[in-house]
């Protein structure tokens, strides 16, 4: 009997744990979750007699040796702040580990002493990073293979809600953590396009976009997603004149939130004085021009030269932050003030489904003749439990970890699964749980 | 005899060492001076025979505690972040310190701890913070004190080319520190006008702008400084309507530097890739989107919807920001090429003389009736050691250190001249060194 510890059992944990139990006795499986919430565990385990839930705290040093003493492979879904506490328990105790979260220098450190143990710690087996990785560079080994050069890689991801139940002005609902979405692309996005470096910073981040059509959904606006740069190494392409990875967002989208981060709304640094006693209205004032003879809306109109009545405008309102509604948060940041202010209106209705969407475009050059891919992976989710999101992050790490333990794939280290070996088993999998991209190739 | 230590022999260290040179006999004192450089430090000396001068390290424990051990009073000129390090040293040998840097919350944790030592900490003794909050206060307690009731404070400081030396189309020389300069307002600056609190991130910092005029010196910009809400406390003026702290620079400065705050050329957070062997243009193009259509230039003009040929356009150009020379950095952030290309323009000559120009806007209530008080400090200085930076940055805390060691303020903990028994003496000795406020009253 092999044991699976899982770390963290919120939304995005689902479809992992359903699969793994789905799985269990199939390959003689102990599923053990763990969170800081008992219950939490217990909704996700659904009385499976494989199954086992417990209250988990990461700051409980005996407890976490304990269990991952007592695990096979260890599944941390914990925030990615708290994956260096656990991989050091892992390389202790000879465990392999792995993660939906992006590499950090922390997690890289620790490869030679995790291939001197035997073990492997996989990374970025979610979606985004995850299935990006692996369908890119599916792609892109076939493309070298046939002896064509690489030009162009353009990658793009997108976590919105189904066509079927966008029904608000903005075409988007939170269907995963509200604050990474207030506070996405803060810092600096990098990129390359036809041979240049393009530093871009986050109060432009928002008025640089490129647009797209995905086949059967239509049209998305693209902004740039943090560093691009970094991936040409990661995929073996150092030397591609365009290298651009960006997020999806529905027509309109952009140029509104704008608004917030022209306005400083997303600041996370810094509390708001008064905070609590607040309207959304006088809130939104802190960040205009004083000006009595003007209104909020008003002063919002002059500065980003917009009519009362358009889009823009409209979709201010909607979400009511011209009202006189109070604050009620205590010490808040602006960021956490206007998460409020939107998880309101963005809620995910209870029988709502989610949509993942992701397109890669492939350029190359071959025989003198230059050639586009475009792959396109849509993905709906079951209902708000087996969301898309949860699906996408969960399902491919759920087979990673299969494959490790049934040493269908042998590997030590630190990786991402940008390697054949990796990638090429996970995706074939992944199509049975309808995670399959949709190709079209064009001669340019 | 009394032995005053001071650390760090900078430009803004001269007239502070001169000062204390000048009233060494009188007082019978010995002068310190240390600083990584003992050429810089022997420099300020000048060969007088109550100075000293020897080669400093902070990071020199052994060193550090002996000089300190020896003096009666210290005066720390390094960079702000190494004071913690000295106020620890001060505390165990009972040593009184005096800095002209704002009072870190490290250094105000102290306070209890100097009052028991018996030792005066002295903090904002310099220009701004210093003879702002000196003079401001001075003009608040007598608002007070004759039933006045504050509306409104406003002040700005700059520091600026004299104008007979102003010759270049930014009206801006570096009188201080180059790295200060590109970097100032990062982060989020708060103001509180008529009542109402505003918060201006640092990419809207360079578009609200406010304008005045120094008698004699003419049309100025005002962008706001920081954190002017944290002075309510300070001032005692905690339910003040309008309190505003702003930095003065020249017509016109303010709208071109936006440019490059906008482009995010000021960014000191991350490497420009191959940063050495870029040339300016190239540099300037790192931030522009991708036209093969368009030049640099053009590109900047659609930007900012400014023409070729206007005023913004002009001072660009004549910075050389367009041409191919090489930027030969390795591994700079955009703040550090940007600093150097503006070093090479904005370098003071051997001839020039730099200039202090401050305003305070008092409003207040009086009987009914409502009035308004201008003060504005004009300082030019000497030479290019004896600047008007250097003079009214050292010459306070100087006066400053003389009255703590003849006894006549008597005070202990950590302070800030906003205290009557520290700016009247100070304020009073300063007039016979030209630092004197003009005033101007009239009913609004």
């Amino acid at each position: 009997m092999k044991k699976i510890l899982i770390l963290g059992a919120g939304l995005s944990s689902s479809s992992l744990i359903k699969y793994l139990l789905d799985h269990s006795n199939e390959h003689n499986w102990k599923i053990k979750v763990g969170d800081v919430s008992l219950s939490v565990a217990k909704e996700k385990i659904m009385n499976h007699p494989n199954g086992e839930a417990f209250e988990f705290d990461i700051f409980n040093e005996i407890q976490k040796e304990e269990e991952i003493k007592n695990a096979d492979a260890v599944i941390s879904m914990l925030p990615a702040r708290f994956h260096p506490l656990v991989a050091a328990c892992c390389l202790k105790n000879k465990k392999h580990m792995l993660t939906a979260s992006y590499v950090s220098d922390e997690m890289k450190a620790l490869n030679e002493e995790a291939k001197i143990a035997g073990i492997a710690f996989l990374n970025e087996l979610g979606v985004d990073p995850g299935i990006d990785h692996m369908s890119a560079m599916k792609v892109v080994d076939k493309i070298k293979a046939d002896g064509g050069k690489m030009l162009s890689f353009k990658s793009s991801t997108g976590g919105l809600i189904a066509p079927e139940y966008d029904n608000n002005p903005w075409n988007y609902k939170f269907t995963w953590n509200p604050r990474n979405v207030v506070v996405a692309g803060q810092g600096v996005s990098q990129y390359k396009q036809n041979g240049d470096i393009k530093y871009l910073p986050y109060h432009q981040l928002f008025e640089r976009i490129e647009t797209t059509t995905v086949p059967g959904l239509g049209e998305f606006e693209i902004y740039p997603n943090r560093d691009s740069l970094k991936f040409r190494a990661a995929y073996n392409l150092l030397d591609i004149p365009t290298m651009f990875r960006g997020t999806m967002r529905r027509p309109g989208y952009c140029r509104a939130w704008n608004v917030f981060v022209q306005l400083g709304m997303t600041d996370d640094t810094y509390v708001v004085e008064n905070s609590e006693n607040l309207s959304y209205r006088q809130f939104v004032n802190l960040f205009l021009n004083y000006d009595e003879k003007h209104s909020v809306e008003e002063k919002i109109a002059a500065k980003f030269n917009i009519s009362m009545d358009s889009d823009i405008m409209y979709r201010l309102k909607w979400l009511g932050l011209f009202e006189h509604t109070k604050i009620g948060l205590k010490d808040a940041t602006p960021a956490q003030i206007l998460q409020q202010i939107l998880v309101d209106k963005w809620l995910l209705g209870k029988d709502d489904k989610d949509l993942i969407v992701m397109q890669h475009q492939f350029e190359y050059e071959q025989s003198g003749k230059k050639h586009r891919i475009t792959s396109s992976l849509v993905v709906i989710g079951i209902d708000t439990v087996q969301t898309a999101m949860a699906i996408t992050v969960g399902i491919p790490l759920a087979i990673a970890c299969k494959l490790l333990l049934t040493g269908s794939i042998n590997v030590t280290g630190v990786h991402t699964p940008v390697k054949k070996e990796l990638y090429e088993p996970i995706l074939h999998e992944l199509e049975s749980y309808g995670i399959k991209f949709n190709e079209e190739e064009i001669e340019l």
